[in-house]
């Protein structure tokens, strides 16, 4: 891997679309600029991250501002050691200081932000969070094919998922066994997700009971952790016959991700438990027929509590003690990306968004049941990037 | 692990010293109260992470409002569906409203923090981030023990690092057996750090000339990473004789964490790289003599300096392309804390305070030499909490 150059090898016709679409956000968003400073969009913009800043306009070529590291060379770059020296470089290489400037609100410390609404005395500043946000919702051809590399990879370490299992094993031991052969697969072991509410490792694997344990952060199930600082995922204790595995571990490769999840059973399981894991795969196969551009989300999300109140699966939906009002959310660079399918979703498909939809159960004195795959919004209907066996296969 | 009970068996005291230290800091610094609302502060100030706030107030107990897990139960605790919610929360139950109220500015959103300031309508709010972190820079009793409890589990991984080596590894290949074992010993795998400039999945080991690797992290050393979206540790290179590995790996098994880094040499590496790391351990050893409370941390970065000059090192120490100007930090809930040993430092050391103190060095063409230890300043020096042999032994 070659350091040194800002934008990687190959990449420079990609960054300029991801620049456009910004450009477009900025346009109806009445924005003359926004200043890129979080992780996952310095990434987005550059394609690679560094620690700096990116400030994209609607009428110049986009100004990249570094501090870290050392040694890095690119077009239209400059280094500066803090974000007091930008409008000075701006200046010194007569490059336009916007009017009307959007920064990253939702995602910088008040104290950063505030630090940077100093540094720029003469903008109005205003929150540009949502520009970026609108703009990475929709993938390039380019992403699609990132998130497909990292499906594959998730897709052929599932597979080896069976052959990791001992009859005896705590959820920690198969999740770490799992984890392993992910790494080994080259996951870069670390989830970049959106906010405070995703602190996770390489993903989460719940069984039996525990899958019932509420959680205080926003994945659509839970679990108890094995400490309560990290309260979240499997917590140790022994997989039985009759219990339920879901694996919904990472798919995080490339930069991108790709989102999966599979549940096995050990021994046999519940009628209640089978019929959940059917209706899993029935809503998907329903929203699989119904999304195209245009449909709203509102509807899939409506469309699958219909079917789960035809099976009276209810009280098990979303979880069990605790139940969340989604069923499934953007997926790019970050776990959690926009949009989000809830009842109250004012959002629609477009073409090109990529989603990770994720019906599950949880059933109690069996586990989690249910399925999560990753779409490509298309023209015609939905993509499947994650193609692999759904049904609730025996360990 | 009861999950109900919002402060977990046994810690009601060690959670009333922690908040008094909190109070003797809203103290210092004119504030009446402080929301706690992050994370690592929520822990800090509950013993568990839940969702939600904790204002700790000068006059009254602290009032827990809880947002998420459903069915916790507990004293001066309210459940609640929003921020703005809270002040009523208040009123009701006959708790005094702050005047002068700090917010975490340092640590959340700038979206979040406006939110909150507008909740509070009646509040003139401040910066509340310096009062946590002085609170949590000097540890109680029980927080010392559980960073103990870390050093050992960790101890007992690096113990295993020689047997987890063979011929022919690449770095990121020997890292995941020793993620393995951590993972087994009890590690969570997750490491929580302060601030956007700290992604690392379980710690790092660097190998060879990839040390040298400028990253924009704020860690002590870089590495290029296997992907430009998370440029930081190993590379995937296989680790080749002549070459050093330095295995800086987690300690976080508790909701605390040591930091303990070590270096092996596979086969002979030149003078040059064992005068280095033998310069390391002397510097351990000089500030393992000055040290004690009311010591100027600048005076420690001095001291190293000093040392490092003595033996014509200073191209290579903390890095060689890119250097940073610290040679150690405060550890304990996060991996990053205050204080950090600067040269401008203005901090003196205090007795319990947990620092991690990492003289290291960046050969060229050999890779990363120098030792990690984790430190309880005592009122007589140094207590060293991650024991073990500091040699530059060949695996």
């Amino acid at each position: 891997m070659n350091n040194n150059t800002l934008i990687p090898e190959g990449l420079d016709h990609e960054i300029s679309l991801r620049i456009e679409k910004i450009k477009e956000q900025l346009k109806v968003a009445g924005l003359d600029a926004v200043l890129v400073a979080s992780n996952a969009n310095i990434f987005y913009t550059s394609g690679r991250y560094f620690r700096g800043y990116v400030l994209v306009s609607q009428t110049q070529a986009p100004v990249y501002l570094i501090i870290k590291p050392v040694g890095m060379t690119g077009k239209d770059m400059y280094y500066i050691r803090k974000p007091e020296q930008i409008v000075e470089v701006l200046e010194q290489n007569g490059i336009e200081c916007p009017a009307r400037l959007g920064l990253e609100f939702d995602a910088l410390s008040y104290s950063d932000i505030s630090r940077l609404i100093k540094a720029f005395p003469q903008c109005e500043t205003v929150n540009g969070s949502g520009v970026l946000r609108a703009a990475r919702m929709v993938k390039t051809d380019y992403e699609i094919e990132q998130m497909k590399e990292d499906a594959a990879h998730q897709v052929a370490v599932y597979q080896k998922v069976p052959s990791l299992w001992k009859i005896g094993m705590t959820d920690v031991e198969f999740q770490i066994e799992i984890e392993r052969v992910l790494r080994l697969e080259g996951a870069l072991g670390y989830t970049r997700a959106f906010g405070p509410q995703m602190e996770i490792n390489c993903g989460s694997l719940l069984a039996g009971n525990n899958a019932d344990e509420p959680s205080p952060y926003e994945f659509a199930l839970g679990g108890a952790g094995t400490s309560p600082s990290l309260p979240v995922g499997a917590n140790g204790e022994t997989i039985r016959p009759g219990e339920t595995v879901m694996v919904d571990m990472s798919g995080a490769f490339n930069g991108y991700q790709s989102d999966l999840t599979r549940t096995w059973r050990v021994g046999d399981v519940t009628p209640l438990a089978r019929k959940a894991h059917e209706c899993s795969r029935a809503i998907l196969r329903h929203i699989e027929e119904m999304a195209r551009p245009g449909v709203k989300l509102a509807d899939l999300y409506h469309a699958a509590i219909e079917i789960v109140t035809e099976h009276e699966l209810n009280d098990y939906f979303m979880g069990h003690r605790q139940q969340v009002k989604f069923i499934g959310h953007g997926v790019g660079i970050d776990l959690n990306e926009s949009p989000v399918i809830t009842p109250s979703s004012k959002d629609t498909l477009k073409e090109n968004m990529t989603i990770a939809i994720e019906p599950k159960f949880v059933i109690p004195g069996t586990g989690a049941v249910g399925v999560e795959n990753t779409y490509v919004v298309r023209n015609n209907g939905l993509e499947c990037i994650t193609v692999f066996p759904e049904d609730l296969a025996e360990l």
